[in-house]
């Protein structure tokens, strides 16, 4: 049975030393976060994680959610437990707003445990995520009213929140989308459509739920510039507060899933419900696009996640594992035979997991941090480069992270052999369930596309020519001997990055095709600069810290895994490189019949 | 639901157009299998693959196996009917020995429809993937007796055969296995003990399974110069032939797997079961290994074949699916949005896994046509050249055309957006199917090491030499302008290899964990060199058809994915060098309790 203990280390490493938390000081909330009130929720979160949520996620796999013939969903074993004291917990409304009961608390304290959570389960984190999810999109764009009905409840868990995008048809080009809202004399609408893949749309966790729901008005343009978001709750709320009859939305049926089995993946159908608009007529998909923005970080996070509980699983494996010698002689002679950790490739394998984890969660904490600068900040400048910061790495984490997450929840599975493939060891369910995230909230083609056509050329590519001068400034401010084996190759790395924006620059304004064809190895590309430059700061405080006397063997564990990760996986970029400037001619050469 | 059809018109041009199948009419076999006879063999194997197996293909992973209370396992309804039709058309017999019931044709034939039939359905397969593997070892060590004996009945599909290595405690490190042989005066021998992941282990398809068994004889030497190889029927046989009673051998339960749910993967029950040595005493391993290098080619094949019916799926879906419009102006004004196969990035990845396929075909049947001359040739020079190739890219066939299969699943499934997550699409279970490729008959790594530690420094590297020397010619003796954007990549790529090789004699000698570290890095390299060269080939011979009229659309197909194999996937050479000359020093730094 596979385990999980919570990052604490790493997390208070880049925290505290890193990304020096304690200079927020200005930021509301930040305060409120001193050094012992971060551990002690961190310590609680990791307690939480490991000890209730984890034991339940070969639960919810095996068992699954289940619609029943009354057309009510129950979900695994413990997991409305669960639920009950993650709410009592107070997790939801760790950085939810003070006045609609949350406790103010930085994003960068609740996106650091949010990792632990999924780690744990991420089936389960799931219907929380999109609760908290659902909640940015009514603080941004509903009434006072609509955030007094709404926000509480669901900040306390009492309610949860989903997202109603697709439609059979339509997923990616939500333009297409059929589902109706007829406006009704009291200022309702009357919702009409069938909705699939809603994760979480129905369940026994919650005693209501909040639906946000993409629909067209009766006679709005075609295309996205006709599609209204609107509020529909699960069961109608009477004025008092009270629930209230069940409004026209039900669970036709539920999806069978390659994994996250424990979270129900709902075909919804709408049947004359009863919604309110979220937001002005026409512009739903502004508003939805703030909820799904939120969701493309977590979706990274899940990427991260799944790499890192799987590899702790894969080392645990590797250590007790016996199978052969050393290959430069026998380590354990008192055994019949070494544990395979003593492979080099074996440690390879290892190696290449962790080190773009690292890196990874320093890029999740990294830009969380933004992310309260650009909600928090009463410096305008300041409020303007963290959102220019988080619109180009969106992308490139979600993308990134969850791409490489699955790959490295594949290796480590690898490093069990057979064992791997069988379903008690767990480590096949990390890879059925890290597989989504590549997929949900904007395949990652499309993140890609993003990043190449919306986000690189936004305010003439203001935020990448930011994100340049500070990688290039770190290359050049730090000249020491012992950082040359970590900055020689990143330089080299950052010079690809820049030759790829160059070639972009010249060749996909006038031939879209070449940006199309390049995004997702430009992507790539992005995410491996960007980590090399995280593993370039976080080497550069363990040199210091060690250089001032800290022994921890943890510190020395950083230098190794950094330089690994130069040596072995930078060199990647040159090959992203090559591979985009080649162009779009020959991908576009045949006609489609030739495929 | 997914469908398939069998690359016919790809299998023909490489039988007959590039690798010139008739030119080996000298052979024993071949001159029974000439065009005609090919043609409508090959045409037979697509229609059985595409009609019969492949309805079954989601059926089996639906239903899977089920071990009942009393012992007896069953299989997906329709596996027995299917398997019956199976050896009623003789196809289990294609290649073999005539004097046993088969029909002696060419291995190259029967290796190439071999691929149809695991596209279609890799579960069932399995069942005479592995009767044809234990008939091969029955072939190379069994007595004249036991050849008579087993042989005919497993040819003719009424009898099948299994493979038992692996136990609990030992998988890659025969030697440590425990099973145990205890001699009997009648020259038998009573086997006990357990073995695990035993495919085909106990059905219901055929009246009796001949299980391979090692095991070790009581006082034999610990380690693997201990292991014997047994022959273990589940129902023993009379002298006469008829089946007699029920052997000391049951199947203990089912495994819960990833994927290939139809095939029975059991854990297998040794009590006091009757066997006989195959082969001589001590040298099981040696047996088994006959046994292990045609199932490695076939798993090999199992990555191609998975590959091959996820592509397909996925172009069907790009062709069909609507949504959003092509980068460079609407494509169908008439429908509310281009098929997806418009966009760039689609088609990259499609054609990534396309010109994988293509040259991963050609690599298998120009091994398997080295294969039918090492056995077949009379000229003692011949068969050690066609010996020496399968030694070495056995182990490259078996690691990345697995690896990059199963990657290339991944993909296609990617195609399908949210859709590929859902059972019911069928694309998640080719990934699940794809996945145990990876890890069975000697997981991926031990592969890599098997290529740099045995096959590269084999007899003063006779073989790589050898290859190095045929391409090095290729790309020297075709100097035409239209193949020079194809050679001239390869030409690179082909130098990277051998600097790695260069490196590898230099720095893995003293220190073989240079060789570890490098190991699987080294063998992508090689796989991408190798399939470059066939690339090479198959546009050499498509430029000249087209230079002498033809025009067939195929041909002009074949040039276009050969130069995005050339642009797009032979970059990566440089990369794999690059981490490999980085050594070991950084893999090995650590103690194991850093991890």
């Amino acid at each position: 049975m596979p385990s999980y203990r919570a990052p604490v280390e790493d997390v208070t490493f880049l925290l505290n030393d890193v990304f020096h938390f304690d200079r927020y000081n200005n930021l509301p909330g930040f305060a409120d976060a001193s050094s012992d009130v971060r551990d002690a929720i961190i310590s609680e979160a990791a307690k939480f994680s490991e000890e209730v949520l984890q034991p339940l996620n070969r639960v919810g796999d095996l068992e699954g959610c289940v619609r029943h013939d009354d057309g009510r969903v129950t979900t695994p074993k413990g997991f409305k437990e669960a639920f009950r004291q993650l709410s009592e917990g107070g997790w939801l409304g760790l950085s939810g707003a003070p006045e609609y009961g949350g406790q103010g608390l930085p994003v960068t304290l609740s996106q650091t445990i949010n990792e632990f959570m999924i780690s744990a389960n991420m089936a389960f984190s799931m219907y929380h995520g999109l609760t908290l999810g659902a909640v940015a999109a009514l603080m941004a764009h509903g009434t006072e009213e609509q955030k007094a009905k709404f926000v509480p409840k669901m900040t306390a868990g009492q309610w949860a929140g989903t997202m109603n995008l697709t439609e059979p048809h339509c997923g990616t080009d939500l333009g297409l989308l059929r589902t109706k809202a007829v406006k009704q004399a009291d200022g309702s609408y009357k919702i009409t459509g069938t909705k699939i893949f809603i994760s979480g749309g129905d369940q026994d966790i919650t005693e209501n739920i909040i639906h946000l729901v993409l629909a067209r008005i009766e006679g709005a343009p075609a295309g996205v510039k006709g599609i209204s978001l609107f509020v529909v709750p699960k069961v109608q709320i009477n004025a008092d507060g009270s629930l209230g009859e069940r409004n026209g939305v039900s669970c036709g049926s539920i999806e069978h899933k390659m994994g996250i089995h424990g979270n129900s993946t709902c075909v919804m159908n709408y049947d004359n419900a009863t919604g309110w608009l979220l937001g002005a007529e026409n512009k739903g998909l502004n508003a939805m696009f703030v909820m799904m923005n939120e969701a493309r970080l977590g979706v990274g996070v899940q990427g991260l996640a799944q790499s890192e509980v799987a590899y702790q699983n894969a080392v645990a494996y590797a250590r007790e594992r016996l199978q052969g010698r050393s290959l430069s002689g026998v380590k354990a002679p008192d055994k019949p035979a070494d544990p395979i950790i003593v492979h080099p490739d074996v440690r390879r394998t290892l190696l290449t997991i962790r080190a773009f984890n690292e890196a990874a969660r320093a890029l999740v904490v990294w830009t969380a941090l933004k992310s309260d600068v650009a909600h928090r900040s009463d410096d305008a400048k300041e409020r303007q480069e963290a959102d220019d910061h988080m619109g180009l790495l969106t992308p490139v984490i979600k993308g990134v992270l969850t791409d490489v997450g699955f790959a490295n929840s594949v290796s480590a599975q690898q490093m069990f052999g057979g064992h791997g493939y069988i379903a008690e060891w767990g480590m096949e369910q990390f890879v059925r369930d890290a597989r989504i995230a590549m997929i949900y909230e904007g395949a990652n083609g499309i993140q890609a596309l993003d990043l190449v056509g919306r986000k690189l050329p936004k305010d003439g590519g203001r935020a990448v020519m930011a994100l340049f001068n500070e990688i290039g400034s770190f290359t050049k401010d730090h000249t020491d001997e012992a950082m040359k084996p970590y900055l020689a190759p990143l330089s080299e790395a950052l010079g690809h990055l820049q030759q790829a924006t160059m070639w972009l620059m010249q060749n996909a304004m006038g031939k879209p095709e070449n940006a199309g064809a390049a995004s997702t190895d430009y992507m790539h590309l992005f995410g491996l600069v960007i980590m090399g430059y995280m593993w370039a700061r976080m080497v550069k405080v363990a040199h210091d810290k060690i250089a001032a006397g800290d022994s921890a063997p943890y510190l020395k564990t950083k230098l190794v895994t950094g330089k690994f990760f130069m040596e072995r996986m930078l060199p990647e970029t040159a090959a992203h490189l090559a591979r985009l400037q080649t162009g779009a001619a020959t991908v576009m050469e045949l006609p489609a019949e030739a495929f």
